[in-house]
């Protein structure tokens, strides 16, 4: 189709970048829907989490597109970011108005194409969404054996690490035997890099999508712990004993809207809403309960998520996120070619952070390529705005 | 002393910029201190808001520096931040351990000469230090004469505009005939360019410093109501009726965690915590209890600042600056020269928003220069390192 695209080797970085007049990329060749998904679960009769803390009974929540070939060698996982869970692509039912979420990338005929490729997603522990039926996790809001009740705050502190050896249990119950790729994006994109420094001889590509590189930042440390911040100071949380009643709703609203303000940019901001007042609670510069639409919207948004989301799963989640650290040892060892996709409007992960991992990486001797998003998206351009990146990937899956 | 300036005119814009290896700028004159600093009240029978509400009994504190001259023209006001107030530079006591913010710019031989210069500052309406001795402003915490009691949520919508209104009272008060600069940072900021759009044959200069330029951003709209969702999530906040009690303690602390953070950059964040972890909450990979220490310190320090700061108070602060938007007619209204001063990492109003504001303003013939404060601290820059633009502040001054 003669798209331009800008092929440049940086400081030992491959940059792939198409021009800045080119359209996003589109699949070029023809891709077709996935059939019906379907969310299974796994179980594990134990699971040691990285502090030594011990989980009985853990149950998790997966989703696979494609067949996984004889010699098990052609499996791609996707590691699900923060406030997601293992719906990747494809749609539960021919009705479903909406598929999972980089169902852009992920199809036949696809960036990560199904028909080539067996692609499976599992949720995490302390998923997000311990409340929604479709997923399937194991956290504060499960029972906890040795006293019948929800384990609450007294559920083990988990890493994304903890998630990444459990679903490589999952990957050997399957019976995969070697992945092409892992990809994620954000705390997806965390998980991935753990997968190649934890299993150097099983990954061969690493896909880090609006990731932080090889460590979160202290910055982004106090940030998700903010988020959560409204959920401590809801009285319903209780300390996190409120599985006999609806729970810190109000306080799980705004943690959600938190969350996604530091996940959007001031484009968005601007392109969405400018300077609207709310329909509901108009003249904000009469009336203090008035608001912008901005404040509303968001407001609405979050109490809009709260129902699916549990709000001790939000605190896990956020202390998860903040232990990812790779030590000098694990990221000399990752053997896996890395592809890191930044979002150029990240607040949470600028793409500072891809670039000076790519740039280490590289002068380490690896090999690691940078492709940036385009758009004023903010970190959730990671999500929305993948398709730009699409033919990348796909090049980045197959190239030895 | 042969400083390299770097002087370049782009798009009409006059960048005056030290280049990156320079040190930091110092006063090139022989500085002194100011005298003690006395803060004094100034007092208004009654003030129309924006709005058209009556606000009776105003009192504003305020801070002069330096001798007026017999013309009444030799007048420099600053215009404080969002959690600031008008004590900008001097020291109350030959003891007192900390100077006013500004400091470093303002005093004899300074940056803002106090020798050469009439120095004002004044309280806002709604100053968040409403229980600070030092501090004399009129706002929620104020007794409504109407009842005998605070006024809690019931004191009218104030916008940075009623502040600058009240404050031109007081310099009429003091005879002030003409402005050779209005200065401020952030909160600041806005109000120098009101001060520039409602008395454009009073105010020959205006020091913007990281400022959003001449409106906030939608973006910025819903951070600064999201910093005052803890103080709301506060039982005792109580709708903002508290003042028989302690009131929202623990809800403040949080909102003014928040704004710290978000006042702040990653590294920052790097520099000055880094991955160490809490020594009274230690342990934040085993314990959920545990905590990193930056997210502890920012609890300590937002613990801190609550003590001599209203809740409601920052409620209406952050609706004044949500409100902060000059139309077209009063941006091409402005007669005076515009300095524009952001900080590179400023994430609440990051310099593209000053350098868009400067060539607007230099395409539609208007006089802009533009000065980019280097280092990593964030949008707190325009307080900390001030200094660095001293010399450019001196030259703006007396440029004609």
């Amino acid at each position: 189709m003669g798209k331009m695209i800008l092929t440049i080797l940086i400081a030992g970085v491959l940059l792939v970048q198409p021009s800045r007049a080119a359209p996003a990329a589109t699949t070029t060749t023809a891709a077709a829907s996935l059939p019906v998904v379907e969310k299974r679960v796994f179980t594990l009769p134990r699971h040691v989490t990285v502090a030594g803390e011990v989980i009985p009974n853990v149950r998790l929540g997966y989703e696979t597109y494609g067949k996984l070939n004889e010699r098990g060698d052609n499996a791609i996982f996707i590691a699900h970011f923060y406030s997601g869970n293992s719906h990747a692509a494809g749609r539960y039912s021919p009705t479903d108005p909406t598929p999972g979420y980089w169902d852009a990338i992920i199809g036949p005929g696809k960036a990560i194409d199904t028909n080539r490729y067996f692609v499976i997603s599992a949720d995490t522990f302390a998923n997000l969404g311990a409340t929604d039926p479709k997923v399937t996790t194991t956290g504060p809001a499960s029972i906890d054996p040795r006293t019948g009740k929800a384990y609450g705050m007294r559920f083990p502190v988990v890493s994304l690490r903890d998630s990444v050896t459990a679903h490589r249990a999952l990957l050997e119950q399957l019976g995969v035997k070697r992945l092409v790729a892992v990809a994620g994006a954000s705390g997806g994109a965390m998980q991935a890099m753990e997968w190649a420094a934890l299993y150097p001889d099983f990954v061969e590509r690493v896909i880090h999508v609006i990731g932080p590189g090889f460590e979160i930042h202290p910055w982004a440390i106090a940030l998700v712990d903010a988020w959560t911040t409204p959920i401590r100071m809801d009285p319903a949380w209780n300390n996190g004993d409120y599985y006999d009643g609806p729970g810190p709703r109000v306080g799980l609203a705004k943690s959600l809207k938190l969350l996604t303000l530091t996940a959007r940019h001031w484009h968005w901001a601007r392109e969405t809403y400018g300077y609207a007042e709310s329909a509901r609670l108009p003249d904000p510069e009469r009336f203090i309960a008035g608001q912008f639409q901005i404040v509303d919207a968001l407001d609405q948004a979050g109490e809009a998520r709260a129902a699916a989301v549990d709000a001790n799963h939000m605190i896990y989640m956020s202390r998860a996120g903040s232990l990812y650290r790779l030590s000098d040892a694990e990221i000399a060892g990752i053997r896996a070619k890395l592809l890191f996709i930044p979002a150029e409007s990240d607040l949470v992960f600028p793409p500072q952070f891809s670039e000076q991992a790519a740039a280490r990486f590289a002068a380490a001797g690896g090999r690691a390529e940078l492709f940036t998003l385009r758009g004023g998206g903010g970190h959730l351009d990671g999500v929305f705005a993948i398709a730009q990146a699409a033919e990348t990937i796909r090049r980045f899956i197959e190239s030895p």
